[in-house]
């Protein structure tokens, strides 16, 4: 990392702020502003990471993370010495599936809360490519066997769910991660797909994550490995957000923005919310500390942000975190838009997923691939008159 | 707390393994050990709590906690002051739901892991006592529009799937302690029915959790609440575990056994398990960490019972944990036993949790009143040949 950047570190922060929000010692305040990727003061910030390697012109990602063919490599030398490796959540393995046959043409993951919205999802961005099934096919979930995720792919788009909270996603990443090392996907591009509480602004404003902080404004996520604490940056794609921000339409009729998104383990409490179980804060404390946090740049909370920036950074994969806000926190704690309203937008983050998609693939050559593959239906209005005319004849 | 506790504060406790497992300074030997329920040396276990309240000898437990006629209680005085309250993730509110009506004879709150094997624990318990549908009806998945959660009910019992991850696990119980208190159920017993990895223990043993130890070997749950840290004590109520584990039978094929339970946020890295799409360790040290953890007390691994243990205990409900072990983890980390032990295995949590349920409503009477109920059947083979002669004239 740089070493210019300590001039930055005496960015001058409220110390009030900072008792407040118990913001830890062992970060400098320009890395808890962001003003700075890492930081030469010695804070927690320092640690040396892939990007840092990649920022310092070293290939050291691609050595790391990638095969000369730009597949997916592990940082684990393990799994290629293992007999089989069993990815129990996915209900998948490397011996018992041809992966590669099955997912090495996959190029996005895109992951998301519950299995109706990724199951939604796979069927919008089925439409949005011109992916064609095969005559008498349809959408399988890949992982049902499994009861815990839900898996569907599209060409080469994989849609899954990945649970409320960051251990689900734990769970899923490294199998996901291990699922493109076996499948020998190339260069896959990952996408959150997800819902939160915005920070003064509005609901149904779309948030494209800048970069992911966890319950103690820390931009890493904390692990403990064998017992030791362990923090890894929680760093997300800064070209491809704005890449992201770029695809946005001036026709929209929504705000699309990029900020901070802060990652809490909890909806009620650890979200400032009055309506849980148990509530030991006034309203003025809970305005206090939402208010602090939009002073510091937080424009949404969610439960998934810090985990998937962590482990994709860890793992060299591009990603991303789309989510649309269901209300400002700055105005409540209870979702109240009808459910039409809620069911809209949450199609906007899906609308953003789908032009980036198309974008690539349009770049690839792809999507006309698609596009000029024959489906079954040639006229919808005459299949939805046969499909009425076999109805009535029961 | 009782102040005679401190001689059992001079454990001895060997220093090197609390560099390694990186236990916290602020908790003293005695209450790591888990040898002293509370402690009066100054350590972070000296928390004022509603157990130690009870154990105090005070009523401070069931005025905080419930109701004069036995009925829930919250520790937050916004919720009855609300117009309504909408239990999102659960698809329930209490003014479009007659909630005290659906849900007041609510006893036993059953939670694990997947949607269904909680299904399938609806349908066993049903049966185990004897509960019988009127004609024509068929469990329902109350929150099935919630795409989260699934949630049975039959009669006395709820049986709900918790996801995995103590975030999830949270999430639940803030609406499920919320659905008590909206439904005046009286003094409901929580029971957590789980999978896990054993620690010394052999696949197919049965763990009654002790107590639920977080990544730090800490017997509490660290939140974050408007930025700070706080610890609540992770304990469940030992006068119950020692009750299901006198429901054991020496005829049972299996070991049932009461043990300490660490709870992971993550279930490769987390638990130190060398098959994850990162693995910075070797075998030797995992095998280190493992034989430590066992040397400390802990016989099981699983994710949400930290959780768990510390919401239950803080809104002063009844609760336990039991789970199955998968594998032993002092022999590898793969699960590799067939499907269908497996899922015998997974049976004998829920065979504990119905004894325990049927004894408890047998003293109660009610056990009788479900049996002497008349149900659809009246023999189930002429049940089941007329099934079949119905399905011959299709």
């Amino acid at each position: 990392m740089p070493a210019n950047n300590t001039n930055e570190c005496d960015y001058e922060y409220n110390s009030e702020e900072t008792l407040t929000l118990n913001v830890p010692s062992e970060y400098c305040d320009a890395c808890l502003n962001g003003s700075t990727d890492s930081c030469s003061n010695g804070c927690l910030n320092n640690v040396k990471d892939v990007e840092e390697d990649k920022e310092a012109g070293g290939d050291a990602v691609k050595i790391i993370t990638r095969y000369a063919d730009g597949s997916v490599k592990l940082r684990n030398p393990n799994i290629e010495l293992m007999d089989q490796d069993i990815l129990y959540h996915l209900a998948l393995g490397s011996e018992s599936h041809d992966l590669q046959e099955m997912f090495g043409d996959v190029k996005f993951v895109c992951m998301g809360g519950t299995p109706k919205r990724m199951e939604n999802f796979a069927h919008f961005i089925m439409n949005e490519i011109g992916y064609k099934l095969p005559a008498g096919t349809q959408l399988q979930d890949i992982s049902a066997f499994s009861y815990r995720y839900s898996m569907y792919k599209v060409g080469p788009v994989l849609s899954i769910s990945h649970g409320m909270g960051t251990p689900s996603v734990s769970i899923l990443l490294h199998e996901i991660i291990k699922l493109m090392y076996h499948a020998k996907c190339k260069d896959p591009v990952f996408i959150r797909i997800g819902t939160c509480g915005g920070i003064g602004i509005e609901g149904g404003t779309v948030i494209i994550t800048e970069e992911a902080l966890d319950g103690h404004l820390r931009n890493s996520h904390e692990f403990t490995i064998l017992g030791k604490t362990v923090h890894r940056p929680a760093k997300l794609d800064k070209k491809l957000a704005r890449e992201l921000k770029s695809l946005s339409s001036a026709d929209d009729p929504y705000d699309t923005i990029i900020g901070k998104t802060l990652c809490t383990n909890d909806f009620y409490e650890g979200q400032g919310r009055l309506d849980g179980a148990f509530c030991e804060f006034s309203e003025n404390e809970k305005m206090e500390y939402l208010e602090k946090l939009r002073d510091f740049g937080v424009v949404n909370i969610e439960m998934e942000s810090s985990i998937f920036a962590a482990l994709t950074h860890y793992a060299g994969i591009k990603a991303a975190i789309i989510c649309v806000a269901l209300l400002n926190r700055l105005n409540g704690d209870q979702v109240n838009s009808p459910k039409e309203v809620m069911n809209e937008w949450q199609q906007r983050p899906q609308m953003l997923v789908s032009r980036y998609i198309r974008k690539v693939l349009s770049h690839q050559g792809q999507l006309k691939s698609f596009y000029s593959q024959h489906g079954s239906i040639k006229s919808p209005r005459r299949f939805k008159l046969v499909q009425q005319e076999s109805q009535a004849h029961e």
